[in-house]
C-alpha cells in the first residue's frame, strides 16, 4: 500500500461544503466517510439542513465554526466564492428536487459539485443543470457509487478487452425489500413523494444506479425501453417495483428488475452480462469477486486484487486480497478520483477520470423519464432520448 | 426411508412402453432412469427411433423383446393394445412435433400417456391433443420435471398457505449457454428447426419449463405478456433468448428471461416470488435448499427434509437432510405420482395428483405462441388465451 | 447419454440378494435404489430382517418370491448357492457387527459381496473378513459411496495428474448434528451401542467415511494420527465428536473432524486438499461442483460434466452439466461399477475398478481402532498398523 | 446513522503519533485509514521508519510537519511527552520484535497505545510489555481487528445470550497461500523471520487472530493444546502451517488450523460454534452475515444491520444492511471505540470496552509459546499458562 502521499500538492486535502447531510440523514454522513477515508477532503463549511436549528446544531456537531455553518445553501456559495479559503468543492446530499437549484450556485461560482444521484428530480431540472455545468469552468461530479467498487472496474474492463466478445445480453436487477410495507421515516418519507423525489420511486432510487452500472459495465446505452411500473403499496405515490426490457445501441438487449416490496433483499444489486466469447457476473453484496466465463471454460473466480486482476484497477484497493473492501471504500474511490482530477484541473492539466459526471446524470434521469412515459402508454418501447 | 411397496397392487411395476429415446437421444435415457429409480414400471416395448434399424439395435440393447419393438409408434399402439399384457403406459420422449401424433395414438386406445415437454411444437396441434386426451379414459402426464423437486413442492405449499401474503412480483428465469455458437448435434439440430422443434426456440425449450415452474409455485396464470425475442447466433431460424415481461391473474407481475447463449450458465434455473408478507428464492443447480424470508424478520434456509418441512413433502424425498437429491429423483417423483395415479385409476378410485397434465401442457403451449406473437408485434402486451 | 447396453452380456442384470434392509431401515432402500438406477441388478432373495415376520414382510413388499426370503442370511447362502438361478451377488446393509458373519458365508460359497461400511466393528473382525475374501474367489466391494461422485473422481484425477504438485496438507471434515440431544430411534440405537456398531462411534458412521475420501482423493495412506475423541451427549457410549490429526505417508499433514452433534450440519463432509502447485475443495451437500486452484491463479469452478473435466470422468455421470446429480447417483455409481467388474471377473477378463474394497474397509476400521487407542492414550500419536 | 458528534468533547480528534508504517509498509496504511473513518484521530507526529531518510521523506508524504517527524520512536516518546499539544495515542505498526520496546516508551510517559498483534516477539517480552501497561495510567489496545467485525460482536452476544447453550466445539481456521513458495518482500522477509516475527510463523502471524477470535466469540479460554507445526517450504525457519487441537476451560473441545500454504486461500478466516442448543458459522471474507441454526430449526442469515441483530451492536455498523462493510470498517470499531475509552479515561470515567487489550494479547503470546513447545513435543499436550 502507498503512503498517503500529501506532500504532493495534488494530494492536499481540498477545502470541502456540504449541502444538506444534516441530523438524521443518511447519505451525508456517507459522503462524510468517503471523504475522509483516503484524507484527501477537509470539511469546512456546510448548510447542512434547510431548518436553521438544525443546520447549526448539524454544523456544531461536526465541528465546523459557527460562521461557516450557513442556513441555505445559497448563503454559502456566496460567501464562500469570496473567502480566501473558502470551500474548493461542495458535497451535495440533499433530496433529489434541490440538487438542481443548489448545484447551479455553486457552479456559477466556479466550485467544484460531488452530488448525490439522481441527477435531478425532473429532466427539465437536467437539461438546466447540464447547461449550468457546460458553462462552468467548474467540474461535477455524480456519485454513482457502484462504479467506484474494483471488480466493476474489472468487468469494465474484460467487456473492453473483448474477452466478452460482442455483448448480445444484460441483465442488470436492484432489489430491496424496506418499503414492502408503508413506511414513515425521514429517509422514507421523501422518496415516496414525487414532489421531491421526482417521478420515478423505485427507477430513480435506485433503478438509476442499476442502469448506470449496465452502462459503465457495458460501455453501452440503452436507445429504447419497455417498462412496466407498479405502486403495490396501496396509497404509494410512486412506483415501488419496476420491469424493463432494453434495447441498446449495437444490437445488445437487456433486462432491468428494479424493487423496493422484495422481501428478503437488502441492497441485492446485481449485474450479468454476456456477450459471443464470454458472460460475467457481479453481486454488490459480496463486492469483492468477480464470476468470468470464457465460453468453453470453467468460471474463474476473480477476487479485488487478485491473480488475473488488470493493473490498472490497483489504486482502487486499499487492503490485500481476502480482506473485504464495502460499499464505503467504492464510494472513497470516487471522491479519491474526484481529488485527483481537481488538482489536476486546478495546475491545468486536466486529467480523465471513471467518476460520473453530468453525462451519465442525464443518462439516468432520462432512464427514468422514458420508464414513466413507457408505463404510461401500457410498455410500449419509447427512446430514452425522446 | 419405506420400503418399496411392491406388494400393494397399486405399487406392482407399470408394464411400459417407449416412444422416442433410441441410441444418441438425451431425453429418453432421463425417463428410463426415473421410471426405474422407484421400481415402478418395467420397460417392455419400444418404438425408439424412426429409423427401422436404430429402432430395432436400441430396443436390443435395452433387452427388448424382439417382437416388442417396433418400427412406428403406430404399429406399437395398434398392436399393444391387444396384447393380454401390453403396455399399460407408454412415454413420449421424441422431439416436439411427434408428441401430438404419437399420444393420440395411444390415448384413443386407452393408454396412459407421459410425454416430454413442451406438450405440442404448434397450438394447433395442442388444442387436437387436449381434446384427444378429453376423448380419452387414459391419464395424461406431462413432464414439467422441476416441479417434482421436494423444494419446488415446499415453495408453492408456503404460498398456498399464506406464508408470503398477496403475492405481487415473480422473477423466473432459466439461462443456459450450449448454444453460445452455432451447434451441430442431434440435440442442437431439432431444437433449432422450426419444423421440429416448433416456432420457440429457447422459448419452447426452457421458457416453457420457467413459466411452468413460476405458475406451479404460485397457483397463478399470466393473463398477458409481452416478450422481446432475439436469435442472436447468425443463421438461427427461431429465438436463443428472450425477455419476457408477465401480468398474472389478479395483479401479480413478473419478469422471465430465458437464453441458451449465456456463457457460464448451464441449467441455471431460478425462481423468486414475492408477496407482502415474505418472498422465496430457489435454484435449480443446488436444488436442496429453499431460501424463505418473512418479512421483518431473518431468511431461513429450508433444507429437503429438514427442519421446517411440510409433512406432504416427505414422500418426495429419499436419503435424509444433507444428502443431496438432484435432477433425476425430481423428475423420478413425476413417475411415482404418475404410476400412483394410474394404479388408482386402475382400481377406479382416481387421486388428485401434482403432476402437470394437459392444461399446463395448453398453458405453456400459449405461452411459447404469445411470446412469438408478441415479439412480432415489436413485444407488445398480447393475451395468453387469445 | 448412452443407451442402457443390455444386449451387452456384461450389461445383463445380476441377481442380487440383499441381508437387511428390512421395514424401517434406512440405508436397505439407498442400496435398492442405487442398483435399480442404471438397470444392472435384479433383486430376487432377501435375508431382510433379523426378526422373521418382519423378513417374510418386508420380502413381499417388495415382490420377492416367497421361498426366496430368507429367515437368516445363513438359509440364504446355503440355498441360494445351490439354485441354478441363485443371486450372484448380495448387498449387506445390517448393522456394522454382522457385516463379518454374513459376508463370510456368501464369500465362501463364490457369491460376490456388496457392503456397506464400516467393513466391519472391530479390527479382529476386519482381518478375519480380509482373510475370508482373499480366499475366496467371489470379490468384495465396500460402499464408501462419497468415493462415486463424479467431481470426487475428477479432484483424484487432478491430484495423480499432478496438478496439485507434491501434496502438503489435507482437511477433511464431516459434521452432523442428529445425535445433538439424546435420540432413541432404530437409526440411533444401533449407532450408539457399541456391541453393533463397535468402538467408534462418529469415526466409525462418519469418520471412516471422511478418512476413505481423504485417502481417494489423495492417493496417500495416514501413517500415524492422534486422536482427541468427545461423548458429548450425557451417557452416550461411543464417540460422537472427533478432533484427528493425521500424519501421511510422505510427509503431507491433516486434520479430520467429525462430529454428530454440531447443530446446523446435516451432512456437511468437505474435503480440501493442499499441494505446492495449487489446491482444491470438494462439498459434498452440493457436489456437483469442484473448486481448483492453481497456485498465482484464479480459482476455477469445475462443473460435473462440464468443461475442463478429465474424459474419464464421462462414464460416472447421467445427465448434462448443471442438472444436479447427488448421494444416489454417486451411490449408483458404484453399483454400475461393480456390475462391471462382476460380469469381467465372470468372463474371466477381470478389469480394474475404484470400487472401494477390502482394503480400503481395512484402513478404514485400522483408522477407528487408532482413533480409539490414540484418544485412550490422550492423543497420543499411534500408528494405523499398529 | 448518526452525525459524527465532533462537538462532543469526547468526539473531538486525539492528536496520534505513530511508530512504523512508512513507505512499502502495509498495516500502518491499515492504521491510518481506520483511524480517519470517525474522524476521531488527526495523525500529527511519525517515528514512521528506522531509516533516518525514509521516516522523513514518509512523513513529509503524510504531510506532518517536519519537527514532529522523529527518526526513533525514543524521541518521539521523549519530545511529544513534553509539548502541550504533544499527541495523546501512539499508533504502533512495526515488525513484533520492536512492539515491545516501543511501546514501553510511550506506556511510561502516560501516552495511550494502540498497538498491532501480536503482542511482542516473545513471551519473555510480553510479560513485560504486561507489567510496563500495569504501572502506567495509559492504556493499552491491541488491535486484533476481526473483533471489530458486527457479526462478530452479535456472534458473541449469541454466545452470551445462551442461545447456543453449553458450548462443546469451536472450529477454528485462518488459511492464506501467499507464501507458498519462498518469497522475497519487505512483507514476507519479517514475517519469516524469527529474530523479527518471533519463534512461532504462521501461528504468530494469523494463528492468533483465529485463537483471539475463537476466545472473543465463545468467551472461553484454552487450557491446553497439542500442535503439530509445519515448515513445508524449503529453508523456512518458522512454521508455515499448523494444526492445532485445543481443550478449553469447560470442556468444549477445538481444532485450529493456519496455513501460509494453501493455494485459493486470500484471507480464509472463518469460526464455527456449536452448543448443545444451536450452532453459528462465520467467515471473514463476505463477513456481513453470521449463519445461526437453533438445533431442530431452520439456518438463519442474519446480515448485519438486519433483522435479529443486538441492538447493542448498532453503533458498530455505519450503512444499511445489503451495503456491505470489509476489513477496514471493522478496524476503524477498534478505533472508534478506542477513542471513546481515551476520552473517558481522560474525563476519568473509565468505560469498558470490547477492544482487546494486554489480556488478550497476553493469551495470543501464550498461544504462539505453547504451539512451539508441543510441537517441539511432537505435539504433547503443553499447557497455556506453562
Amino acid at each position: 500500500m502507498a503512503i498517503e502521499g500529501k506532500d504532493n500538492p495534488h494530494a492536499r486535502p481540498i477545502r470541502l461544503g456540504m449541502v444538506g447531510g444534516g441530523k438524521d440523514a443518511f447519505i451525508g454522513a456517507v459522503h462524510r466517510i468517503a471523504s475522509r477515508i483516503d484524507g484527501r477532503y477537509e470539511l469546512v463549511a456546510g448548510a447542512l439542513s434547510s431548518t436553521p436549528e438544525k443546520a447549526l446544531e448539524s454544523g456544531r456537531a461536526l465541528g465546523l465554526k459557527e460562521d461557516r455553518t450557513y442556513a441555505s445553501f445559497a448563503d454559502m456559495a456566496k460567501r464562500e466564492a469570496r473567502l480566501k479559503d473558502g470551500i474548493e468543492a461542495v458535497a451535495i446530499v440533499t433530496p433529489n428536487h434541490v440538487h438542481y437549484p443548489a448545484a447551479r450556485e455553486f457552479l456559477k461560482r466556479g466550485i467544484h459539485v460531488i452530488c448525490d444521484k439522481p441527477l435531478t428530480s425532473t429532466l427539465a431540472d437536467a437539461k438546466k443543470l447540464a447547461k449550468a455545468a457546460e458553462a462552468s469552468d467548474a467540474m461535477f461530479f455524480l456519485t454513482h457509487n457502484y462504479t467506484g467498487y474494483p471488480m466493476v472496474r474489472q468487468a469494465r474492463e474484460l467487456v473492453e478487452n473483448g474477452d466478452l466478445g460482442t455483448l448480445r445480453i444484460v441483465q442488470v436487477e436492484y432489489p430491496q425489500d424496506w418499503l414492502t410495507v408503508e413506511q414513515h421515516n425521514k429517509q422514507a418519507d421523501w422518496r415516496t413523494d414525487p414532489s421531491r423525489t421526482g417521478l420515478g420511486g423505485s427507477t430513480g432510487d435506485i433503478g438509476t444506479h442499476a442502469y448506470n452500472l449496465a452502462c459503465f459495465v457495458t460501455g453501452l446505452a440503452a436507445e429504447s425501453l419497455a417498462a412496466d411500473l407498479q405502486s403495490f403499496v396501496p396509497g404509494r405515490k410512486v412506483d415501488d417495483n419496476a420491469h424493463v426490457m432494453l434495447r441498446f445501441a449495437g444490437g445488445a438487449r437487456g433486462m432491468l428488475w428494479c424493487s423496493q416490496v422484495a422481501p428478503g433483499n437488502e441492497n441485492n444489486l446485481k449485474v450479468r452480462v454476456y456477450g459471443d466469447k464470454g458472460g460475467l457476473e457481479w453481486h454488490q453484496e459480496n463486492p469483492n469477486y468477480l464470476y468470468f466465463t470464457p465460453f468453453g471454460q470453467p468460471m474463474r473466480v476473480l477476487t479485488r486484487g487478485g491473480a488475473g486482476m488488470s493493473a490498472s484497477i490497483g489504486p482502487a484497493t486499499r487492503v490485500p486480497p481476502g480482506h473485504p473492501e464495502g460499499y464505503l471504500e467504492g464510494f472513497a474511490n470516487l471522491y479519491k478520483e474526484a481529488a485527483d482530477a481537481i488538482r489536476a484541473h486546478q495546475d491545468g492539466k486536466p486529467i480523465s477520470s471513471l467518476v460520473p459526471g453530468i453525462d451519465a446524470g442525464m443518462a439516468g434521469v432520462r432512464f427514468i423519464d422514458a420508464c414513466v412515459r413507457s408505463s404510461a402508454k401500457n410498455a410500449a418501447w419509447v427512446k430514452l432520448d425522446g
